[in-house]
């Protein structure tokens, strides 16, 4: 049979996410169960961001019956607003999980659109993991098929590949046939959009909430009858060759069931790019070597590969810049001992004695080290040289954030941004999300409704 | 000065769109009303196409206050959702306007979503065609920079330019400054999406109404804040690049406001694809010729260039393939002596005759012939041999619809559609629409509030 003769890609997907139960997953669970514990993590720290306001202000006037939480907030909108804006706050620190084999943050165009129509319509925690899994294997399934290519090209894959997530995600939810699913799927492709230019901007907040959006309402119209071409992903003037790729079929679509895209989730201990995660540990090493020697230091030299220093060697005009900049990460984690949200908040990124260390910093291409590796160098004033490289940061796959982690980084996040939500609450009912009924209550974690307990740490919206 | 270190393409544009009122495009004014009366055409056409209520059932419980007319019906949603549902309505059947140097259907993503908010927050007749023509030179300028390659690489440029244009337009409707109107295009940037390989069916409706949707979207973000790369189109990772194009500059922002994309607009007077209009009036002549002697024909074969056959060479399955077949067009323009909407409806389409006089048409390359001419000989039984060569099709350019036409056009689909909309209050506020304080009057140009005065000819939604 020659393979314009088969059935669809999305076919294949959707045939797959179709059969999928929950017997089939529950081995997942547990790693989708962190997922979404992040996802919480992140949504919450952001909940109050000018970015995540702005956008709520915009769409209040639109919103049909406000079904569905802002994480964090005690706001409502319907679903498809609900979707947009938690899937902003997921993922507006770039401090949401990465699957590294794309640079995908998986969850924030998946669990915002699922939990909000989940909320809506009361679905089960365990509708909500099963269709969580499935569509962050769509969203990476898609974006394996056209990395590394499509991101170089200027697409921001989270966004692009995103919709297909969400579509799938909510069409299982929805209880869609395979056919349903499929056309759910390609309507996503109509919809598929976000590029790398704006990603400093507060554009790109846009695309990552139009995924998460957009395939909600894929899976919407699918369920209304709307039909979309059988090869919309791989066809001739289909998404993946339209995008510039040439899709890799067998990465697309080969051995569904028996490989699971959640399994290689990460999440991050520091709110910054994750190529500099490796450089804030070999930092944190070389503090402790330090023994309070800061003013000692004459030059900090950073060795990494080409992809370390094509994201991170620039200058810092705000707090986006810091969150990808060498510089700034290396001199916070010496300076400071610390890289978490308040060390890339503006009045720490411009504190005169961070800047002064930053100018002490200086970038190297060490072509032997791999993508995610660093090799930090110091010279004290003395002549003495201290070293350290690492090769897995902390929060790879081969050194992960415990269970324990994770839950201390949603504890830190609520505190920083102010939220009324409580922490704990959210944590006890991500743990056991497949015993619950009805997601509801997870989604109404308020400790005081409307009240903020402290003035939350703002970040900066548009000014660059 | 080198070119990056000037200001970015959407600033330019952006500039242009502040800076220009009323009175600089006045000249432009009539064929603006021609534009939106063809618009009101079309989307009363389609008014109760299961695809417009599907969507519109999709939307009704996530609109906010229904403050925005559906065009043709006695429903309303909110701006957005209208915008949305009406930019489908009047691009459903490919009968909305063209403009031929990049085959954007310039009317259905701008005027869609200016109407909706003209509506909503009682903007005046003039503002709407300031927006309107600023709207279309926009989208028509971005299309151009990346035409033919853009289309061809299987993006569907009226959703992809679209939403330039839509962003643009509401940006100055809504009074945003060069800077919010730059912000409003770049975030636009972040939206574009559509695929030519979903044109045959629904889901290319969802990128048409996103396309309109989104840029009021995007104006909507800049005016709460929202900002964007300024070099969100032209930018090494920005979107045309990651679409695929080398734009073209010089097309993109020179001369501006010296000559008018809006002045190149077109008309169909064929709910087919623009290239098979030649093709439908060599048959109507060739009807006047043959007088009667249908059942004498032998053979049937239509000369055009390697566009015609590409897009038009193909089987019928449905309505859709019938709106972009050469066989059917020039068989039902010979058997019926019409070529409208009813022409492309399944009850006809599918008509024993018809079918048999498909059969017996043949189609051939001339690649003498420029895109948009054609040539159709016909055989007899008696041997005897006719031909007709049209250069330059009714409707295009060099042989435009009149002002009557274009009236009797959105008589003709208001009738077929079943719409109680009143055609001659529409027709007779778009002429005078420069002097309507409130375009309101126009939007609800209905004849019996809620009550369709016929049976519509539907047609299939998602039947292949």
């Amino acid at each position: 049979m020659r393979q314009d003769e088969g059935q669809g890609a999305g076919a294949t997907l959707a045939n797959f996410v179709a059969a999928t139960s929950w017997a089939d997953v529950a081995a997942q669970s547990h790693e989708a169960k962190r997922s979404i514990l992040n996802f919480f993590a992140t949504a919450l720290g952001s909940a109050y961001d000018p970015a995540v306001t702005s956008a709520l202000r915009t769409l209040s006037p639109f919103s049909g019956a406000a079904t569905s939480s802002i994480v964090g907030r005690p706001e409502r909108l319907d679903a498809l607003g609900a979707a947009f804006v938690n899937a902003i706050s997921a993922n507006l620190l770039d401090f949401d999980d990465t699957h590294l084999d794309t640079i995908i943050h998986p969850a924030a165009p998946v669990a915002a659109p699922i939990l909000a129509l989940a909320q809506a319509r009361g679905f089960s925690g365990r509708d909500v993991i099963v269709a969580f899994i499935l569509g962050v294997e769509v969203e990476c399934r898609i974006g394996n098929a056209v990395s590394p290519g499509h991101y170089t090209r200027g697409w921001h894959i989270t966004s692009t590949c995103g919709v297909f997530g969400a579509a799938a995600a909510c069409a299982k939810l929805l209880g869609l046939s395979a056919n349903g699913i499929t056309n759910a799927i390609g309507i996503a492709a109509s919809q598929s959009g976000g590029i790398v230019e704006n990603l400093p901007t507060a554009a790109k907040n846009v695309s990552v909430g139009n995924a998460a959006r957009n395939g909600l309402f894929a899976a919407l119209l699918a369920a209304e009858g709307y039909d979309a071409s059988a090869r919309a992903i791989e066809g001739p003037l289909g998404w993946a060759r339209a995008m510039g790729d040439e899709p890799d079929l067998e990465r697309l679509v080969g051995g569904l069931g028996r490989s699971w895209e959640i399994a290689k989730n990460t999440y991050k201990p520091y709110p910054a790019g994750i190529v500099f995660h490796a450089v804030i540990d070999a930092c944190f090493k070389l503090r402790a070597r330090l023994n309070q020697r800061i003013d000692d230091i004459v030059s900090i030299t950073v060795q990494g590969s080409a992809l370390l220093l094509a994201r991170g060697d620039r200058p810092i005009r705000n707090e986006r810049d810091a969150r990808v900049s060498i510089h700034h990460c290396a001199a916070c984690a010496l300076l400071l001992g610390a890289a978490g949200v308040p060390e890339f908040t503006e009045a720490i990124v411009f504190q005169p004695d961070l800047v002064s260390l930053r100018q002490k910093v200086r970038a190297e291409l060490d072509a032997s080290l791999p993508d995610g590796a660093a090799r930090v160098g110091i010279r004290l004033a003395s002549g003495e040289m201290l070293g350290e490289t690492v090769m897995a940061a902390r929060g790879s796959l081969a050194d992960p954030l415990s269970d324990l982690d994770i839950e201390a980084k949603l504890r830190d996040c609520s505190r920083l941004s102010g939220t009324a939500w409580n922490a704990g609450t959210i944590i006890e009912n991500v743990w056991r999300l497949d015993a619950l009924a009805d997601v509801s209550s997870l989604m109404n974690s308020h400790n005081v409704a409307g009240k903020m307990v402290s003035a939350p740490v703002r970040t900066a919206l548009g000014k660059n």
